[in-house]
C-alpha cells in the first residue's frame, strides 16, 4: 500500500496563519464583528486550506462514488439492485437531483464505477475503476478481499490527486449504490462501537419489518467478521462497500492534497469516517455538508465535534447535501471578497453625497 | 385604519389542491419519496401560497425597513446612532453583506425609510416613507404615537400591494437600526409572555454589563408601558420601532397578496410576530429564513411550529439569514423542474446506449 502510505505521511495540521488573515479582514467589513457566525468560520477554514488569504472556490466537482452490495441479497432496500446503473445513467444523462444541485452551484460532476454489477460505455465524465461486480455478501464473510480494499481506497486517493493537478478548488463526496446505507451503518457501528440499532435507519423507506431485518443483518454481520474488526480499514473490507472504500480513499487525499472536501450524508461519512480514524488532522480538511435525516448519521459527526451546514432532513445521497452546502459556502466567499471595510463605505457614501450635490 | 382592516380581511388560509398536486409530481421523481425533506415541503408550501401546481420565484426583492430608536438614550448598542444612515448608504451603494447576498440570489433590494433620523437625498430603490426622526424613548412612555404606528403598518401593507403589482414572486424582510433588538425584545416579551431575561441578547454584541442593563431597560419599559400592552398592536405601538410596525405591515400584505414572505431575525421575527398575532392563517404566509444566534429569536418561530430553513448561527439582521436561504428555495424549484421522472430516465438511458450502440 505504498501511495496510501505516502499519502497518509503528508497529511499536515493546519495553520492559523491564514484563517487569522481572513478572520482580520472579515472583522474589517461593515458590519457587528463575527455576526456571520458559521459562514466567517467556513471562510477562514477555507483560507487555512488552501494557504491563501483569499480562498477561491470557482472550480468545484462533486465525486459521485457508485457501487452494488452483496448484501442487497438480504433484503434490505426497497430498491433491486438493477436501479444501481439506472441511476447512474441517469447521472450521465444530468437528469437527476445531483445534477440540478450541481448546475445551480456551478460544480461538475463525476461518476465512478467502483464496481456497479453492469457494464457501462465509455463515457464522458464516467470514470470506470471497476474493483468488482459488487461486493460479496458480507453475512457470510468479508465484504472485499485485502487487495480490492485496497485497490478501491488508491482509486480515491488517485483521484484527489487528478483533482489537485486539474485545480478543482472544493471538492464534494457522493455515492449511490442500492443496498449501501446497511453497510454504511455497519461499518459505523463496527468502529465507533455503538449498537446497530443507534446507527440504523429506514434507507430508502423500508417499513418497521425491514428496519428490524436490516438491523439483525448488520448485528450477525459483525458477528460473522468480528475477527476482521480490528482496525478501520479492515472494517471497511469486512462490512463496507467498493464506494466506501472510494470516498475514503478521496477524503484522505482531499487532506493530503490541500483540497477542503465536503462530505455528504451516511454513506459519505462511513466512508470518510475510516479515512479520519487513520490520522488526527484530516478532520480539519473535512466539511460536513447537511445533517442527514438518516439515523447514523449524526454519530459521525459528533465524534469529530463537527457541525453541519445544513440540516434540512434530507436523505438522498447523490452528494445531494454537499452540492447543496457549496453555494452556501459560495456565497461566503463572496461576502468575503465584496463587502465594504469601514473605510471603503466612507469613501462611497461620500461619493453618493457628492453626485447629488448635498 | 381601512387599509389595514380590508387586508386583513382578505387573508385566507391555504388550500391542498397545488401542495398535493406539486408533492405528487415530486414524489414521481427518481429518488426514494420524501427523500429531499424540507425542500420538498418548501416546494409544496410555495405551490399553495401561489396557487400554481409549478411556482416561480424567479422575480425576489428583499424589503430592508430602517429606523431610528429613542431607546438608545439608554446606552443599550455597541454603535451610536449616526450609523444607521451610514448603514444605509451602504446598502445604496451596494456595498454591505445584504447586497453581496441579494446578488447572490438574484434578487432586489429595496431599502425603506421607516423614521431614519437623518434626511436621505433622492435615490433609485430607496422609498422615503418617513414616520418620524427616531421613535421615543419608551422608557419614558409609548415609543410613538397611535398615528405614527398606524402609518407605519400601512406603508408595509402599501408596499406589499406595490411588490404584487410589479410582479415580486418571493419576499423577503430585513432591517436597519442602530438600538432594534431592544425593541424587538421588549416586543417579543410583551406578546409571547417570556420574561425580558429569557429573550435579550447582546445584539451588536454588548458585554454582560451592557446585557444587563439592557434587560433592565426592558423590564422597566414594559412596567412604563403597562397599560397599553393590551394586544399586538398597541405593544408595538408602546416598546416597538417604526422598522418592526413597516414589517409588521409588509407580512400581514403579503399573506393577503399570497406573496410568499421569509421573515428574517431577531427584528424582522419581532415585527412579524405582530402580524401572525392579528390572523391564525398568516403563518402559512411565512418561512423562516434562519434561525438566528440572537436570544429570543427562537421564542417567534416556536410560537407558530416553524422551523428555520439555515441555522448558522448569524445575527447580523439587514435580511441576510432570509436572503441567503433564498438560494435554498430558488434550488429545490429548480429540482422540482429539471429532475426527471422514472419514465423520462428510461427514456434518457435508452437514449445513451443507442448513440453508444450498446
Amino acid at each position: 500500500m505504498r501511495l496510501f502510505d505516502a499519502c497518509l505521511s503528508r497529511v499536515q495540521p493546519l495553520s492559523n496563519l491564514y484563517s487569522d488573515l481572513a478572520q482580520k479582514r472579515l472583522d474589517s467589513q461593515i458590519r457587528p464583528a463575527r455576526s456571520l457566525g458559521m459562514l466567517e468560520e467556513m471562510v477562514a477554514k477555507l483560507a487555512a486550506i488552501q494557504e491563501k488569504e483569499r480562498p477561491s472556490i470557482e472550480r468545484k466537482c462533486v465525486y459521485v462514488f457508485a457501487g452494488d452490495h452483496g448484501i442487497t441479497e438480504e433484503n434490505v432496500s426497497c430498491y433491486p439492485r438493477e436501479v444501481t446503473p439506472q441511476m447512474v445513467y441517469s447521472f450521465l444523462a444530468g437528469k437527476a437531483t445531483i445534477n440540478v444541485l450541481a448546475r445551480a452551484a456551478r460544480a461538475g460532476v463525476k461518476v465512478i464505477d467502483m464496481g456497479v454489477d453492469h457494464d457501462f460505455p465509455r463515457w464522458d465524465d464516467l470514470i470506470i475503476k471497476k474493483v468488482g461486480y459488487g461486493t460479496a455478501n458480507f453475512m457470510r464473510g468479508p465484504a472485499m478481499s485485502e487487495e480490492a480494499c485496497r485497490r478501491a481506497m488508491e482509486t480515491g486517493i488517485a483521484l484527489a490527486m487528478e483533482a489537485k493537478r486539474e485545480g478543482i478548488e472544493l471538492a464534494a463526496t457522493g455515492d449511490m449504490g442500492i443496498g449501501n446505507t446497511t453497510p454504511s451503518s455497519a461499518v459505523i457501528a463496527a468502529i465507533t462501537g455503538k449498537s446497530p440499532r443507534e446507527v440504523t435507519g429506514r434507507g430508502t423507506g423500508i417499513d418497521d419489518e425491514g428496519l428490524r431485518r436490516k438491523i439483525e443483518v448488520i448485528e450477525k454481520a459483525l458477528e460473522v467478521n468480528q475477527s476482521l474488526l480490528t482496525d478501520p480499514v479492515r472494517v471497511l473490507q469486512a462490512v463496507g462497500g467498493y464506494e466506501h472504500a472510494g470516498i475514503a480513499g478521496f477524503v484522505l487525499g482531499c487532506a493530503a492534497e490541500k483540497i477542503p472536501v465536503i462530505v455528504d450524508g451516511l454513506v459519505s461519512s462511513a466512508g470518510a469516517l475510516v479515512a479520519l480514524e487513520l490520522h488526527p488532522h484530516i478532520k480539519e480538511y473535512v466539511l460536513w455538508g447537511h445533517r442527514s435525516f438518516e439515523r447514523g448519521h449524526d454519530a459521525v459527526i459528533t465524534r469529530y465535534q463537527g457541525r453541519a451546514i445544513l440540516d434540512l432532513d434530507m436523505r438522498l445521497g447523490e452528494g445531494s447535501g454537499a452540492c447543496l452546502s457549496m453555494q452556501i459556502l459560495d456565497t461566503a466567499v463572496k461576502i468575503y471578497n465584496e463587502v465594504a471595510t469601514f473605510e471603503e463605505a466612507r469613501v462611497a457614501t461620500r461619493k453618493i453625497l457628492e453626485e447629488k450635490n448635498v
